[in-house]
């Protein structure tokens, strides 16, 4: 009976719980997704962090989907409302019952609770693609590594880990193209933060120590600025330049060379730690910019330490 | 972000669905739950009713219960959250997936999506044990067989259909008790009708169709009024009475005798059905009380009919 709920509900029988920072991570298959959120979520530690991939609101298992016209990057292939709800109760600081999608035997198999923390980090094919679900955020990343490096991660991983054979990969990439640039890429334009990874020219085949970054910073979210230490005519390889987007939107972009050593990354490390307003002493996290064990990338290190700034920032 | 996402919330671009009538349908197992929720929900069609059981929200499996120390009948045993909210999405006329529990096998299974329609009929074990769940709910029912009668529905039902043994239903039974005494029985006092069938004196081994019924009516909410038709003087064999319940509440109570002919319960189903106040001329469902095929009980069509009406005039 909504109207005895509602009175229910505001009156201080049903306690609100405290609400979480939530941050979305999205971005096609294989852009670094998990990665960048590892990272986060290490350095702010599990019981102040939960981390889900909401990949798993698909409509169809894997037998089910061979009969119809469209692969899972398609919203029509998954339980958008459910997901949009789910993002919504989990904003509100509520648990839910995720569905779960086996990649081993491609079924949809038993829920798991999910329960936010302080931090909430999501990633996943589309976060953002609704009005709804975008409004759930207060950081929204969009993951848009150059396509020929996506497609050797791709290739890498989905050999490696899933037992695909390379032509079985590229097959499926290709099969899945409109829909990627139906629906994955359009939700560059809606994030407050891009990331793109990119070779450095006279490198074709880098590996990930190699790869330039190319942050761009939207102003649609309050970023630490960094335009005090950071010019366009730095001779750094870290460097910050005011840009157009290809929409023609104005946009800070934050360049980070594949060979950008150590110091010159630590002095935007600390220009951006510097900025947290509530804590001008707190330590810098260290662990930053771990793509493999034991191997290290400076522009994946100040992607993440942007992103920490900005979840500590609104958790003031 | 929550402020973007009231703000949104409240404005136009996420419309408000309909909200559904809603009945829960509480009781022990076997109390005869399904076979009053299918009744109702044939009464009113696959287009206007939705009909699910809550029993799926269990926190462990077979497997896993085997080293917890309750039944499935401890809301320690399930996730009450979820299922409070998955009752208040309901009730909001939304969605929800929803967890599914395999009788056969014992395991969490891939959920359901389930859509609220204009009457949503809500059976299980425990939907009315919080205050929050009870919220949700325009009319709450419990069912409240004899426990001798419904020992030998759950025998005759889990041994023919779940494949137990006699003995097997019989330790189950025992285990349970404390469990159905601390959390299933309370119910009943939260309920604004509690059925109870019970055999007619006389007869030690009676079938459904020999059974009487209790109906209690509680003044929670707005019955329809039958004590123009019915006096406790009268000799028929269907009579209301004036009582106090076994907590002293007043209570209205609608005896049904097991054997009441046709044409006296005819009297009170039209005296209910004539006080639907936006459909006087509306037709008199008669496919109602049956409770296995061909086998016609005139008081689970009366207390099905009271139902009927109760949702009916709720959606109003």
């Amino acid at each position: 009976m909504p109207d005895k709920l509602m009175r229910l509900r505001r009156s201080e029988s049903v306690p609100e719980p405290s609400r979480p920072v939530m941050v979305a991570i999205a971005g096609d298959s294989a852009a670094g997704k998990t990665t960048l959120t590892r990272g986060i979520a290490d350095a702010l530690g599990a019981d102040r962090a939960t981390a889900l991939c909401v990949d798993d609101y698909h409509r169809y298992d894997r037998v089910e989907r061979r009969s119809v016209p469209f692969t899972v990057l398609n919203p029509e292939c998954n339980y958008m409302d459910v997901l949009e709800q789910h993002l919504q109760l989990l904003a509100l600081g509520r648990p839910i019952l995720k569905p779960v999608y086996d990649h081993a035997t491609g079924q949809l198999v038993r829920p798991v609770l999910v329960e936010p923390r302080e931090f909430v980090i999501v990633e996943g094919l589309l976060p953002l693609h609704t009005k709804l679900s975008r409004a759930c955020f207060d950081i929204a990343v969009y993951l848009d590594p150059a396509e020929d490096i996506r497609r050797e991660w791709k290739l890498k991983r989905d050999c490696a880990e899933r037992g695909y054979t390379r032509d079985q990969v590229l097959a499926e990439l290709e099969r899945r193209e409109p829909e990627s640039a139906a629906f994955i890429r359009p939700q560059r334009q809606q994030a407050d933060i891009s990331v793109r990874f990119a070779p450095v020219a006279g490198h074709s085949v880098p590996d990930g120590a190699q790869l330039s970054a190319e942050i761009l910073l939207r102003p649609t979210i309050q970023h630490p600025d960094l335009s005090h230490v950071l010019t366009d005519d730095d001779r750094r390889t870290v460097h910050l330049k005011l840009i157009r987007d290809s929409d023609g939107r104005p946009v800070d972009a934050l360049h980070v060379h594949g060979h950008a050593p150590r110091e010159d990354s630590r002095i935007v490390e600390k220009a951006i730690w510097e900025q947290l307003s509530f804590a001008p002493d707190a330590a810098l996290p260290d662990k930053l910019g771990e793509f493999a064990p034991g191997n290290r990338s400076e522009p994946l290190a100040i992607a993440q330490l942007l992103l920490l700034w900005h979840l500590l920032e609104a958790r003031r």
